[in-house]
C-alpha cells in the first residue's frame, strides 16, 4: 500500500511516497515539482497539476495526505501556496483518491512527539523511520515524506474510528 | 470576441461572459458555480474545475480575467478562495487561455472611476454598461461581469503596450 504525502507550494511542491512493510516503512519516491518564478501563475499551476497527475498515475497510491497552509504566513505567500494546494487536491480528486489534511504542528507531533520540533529534528526522524542514512533532500521532499508518515500512522486509528462510528 | 470574467470562490464561483459589439458590450452568460459546504474540499474543487472547463468549451472565450484574492480577508477565507482560484487558473491554462488579474479596487476604478465604490453602485454600472434593466444576480455573477468589463476596457491598452514594447 503506497501512501502519498504532499507539501504544496508554487515554487516547489514536495512529494513523498512511502510503503508500509511488516515492521515499518520504506521510501518509494520523493522529490519536488519546481516551477520558474518568472512564468505566469496559471502555467506554473498547469505544470504542478500535470506532474502530480503523472506521479499518481505512475505510483497508484491508495491513500494521500497534504500539509495545511501554515497560518503564520503572509497573505501573498498563503495565496500562492493555497493555489498550488488547490490544483494538488484537484489532481487527487480526479484520481478518486481521498485526502487527509494535517497542520504542520500535527505532523511534528506525530513524528517527534511535540508540535514545535525544529525542522532538523523532523528530518532526522524521517530519515530514521524510513531507514535512510541521510535526510532526504530537498527539504520539501523531506516535509512531504513526513506528511506521508504522519498519515500512515493515523490510518489504523482512522479505520478503527470509522468502524466504530 | 467573448471575454470571460471570474470572481473565484469555493462556495460560489461567479462567472460572466460578455461580447463587444460596435458601440459597447452585451452579456452572453453569467451565473455562479456553487458547491456544498459539507462536501470534502477536494470534491468541491473538482466540481468547480469541471463546470468551468465545460463553460470554456461551450463559449470558447478568447480572453479571460480573474479577480485577485482580497487582501483584507482572513486567512481561512483567503485559503478557500485561493484554492478555487487555483483550479480556475488551471482550467484557463488547460484551454490555452491567457488570464489577466485585477484587484477588486482596480475593477471598481475601471467601472465607477474610483477604487472604493460601494457594491450597489458597481452593480448598477454593470447593468447599465450591458444594457440590462436590472442588476445581474447572484452578486457573484455581477462581480464576474464587472471583471470581464474591466478587462475588455483594458484590452486595447494592453495591445498597444505590447505592440510598442
Amino acid at each position: 500500500m503506497f501512501v502519498l504525502g504532499l507539501d504544496p507550494g508554487l515554487t516547489a511542491a514536495g512529494y513523498g511516497i512511502i510503503e508500509s512493510h511488516g515492521t515499518g516503512f520504506r521510501a518509494v519516491a520523493a522529490g519536488a515539482i519546481t516551477t520558474a518564478p518568472d512564468m505566469p501563475v496559471a502555467l506554473r499551476l498547469l505544470e504542478i497539476h500535470r506532474d502530480l497527475s503523472a506521479l499518481i498515475a505512475e505510483y497508484q497510491p491508495t491513500s494521500a495526505a497534504i500539509e495545511q497552509v501554515f497560518v503564520n504566513r503572509n497573505l501573498q505567500t498563503a495565496t500562492a501556496v493555497s493555489r498550488a494546494s488547490g490544483v494538488a487536491l484537484l489532481a487527487l480528486a480526479q484520481a478518486d483518491l481521498a485526502v487527509a489534511e494535517y497542520s504542520p504542528s500535527a505532523v511534528k507531533m506525530a513524528l517527534c512527539g511535540y508540535g514545535n520540533a525544529p525542522k532538523e529534528q523532523m528530518q532526522r526522524v524521517v530519515a530514521m523511520r524510513l531507514g535512510l542514512s541521510v535526510a532526504p533532500s530537498p527539504a520539501d521532499a523531506a516535509d512531504a515524506l513526513a506528511v506521508a508518515l504522519c498519515h500512515a500512522q493515523h490510518i489504523p486509528m482512522r479505520r478503527a474510528v470509522e468502524q466504530n462510528g
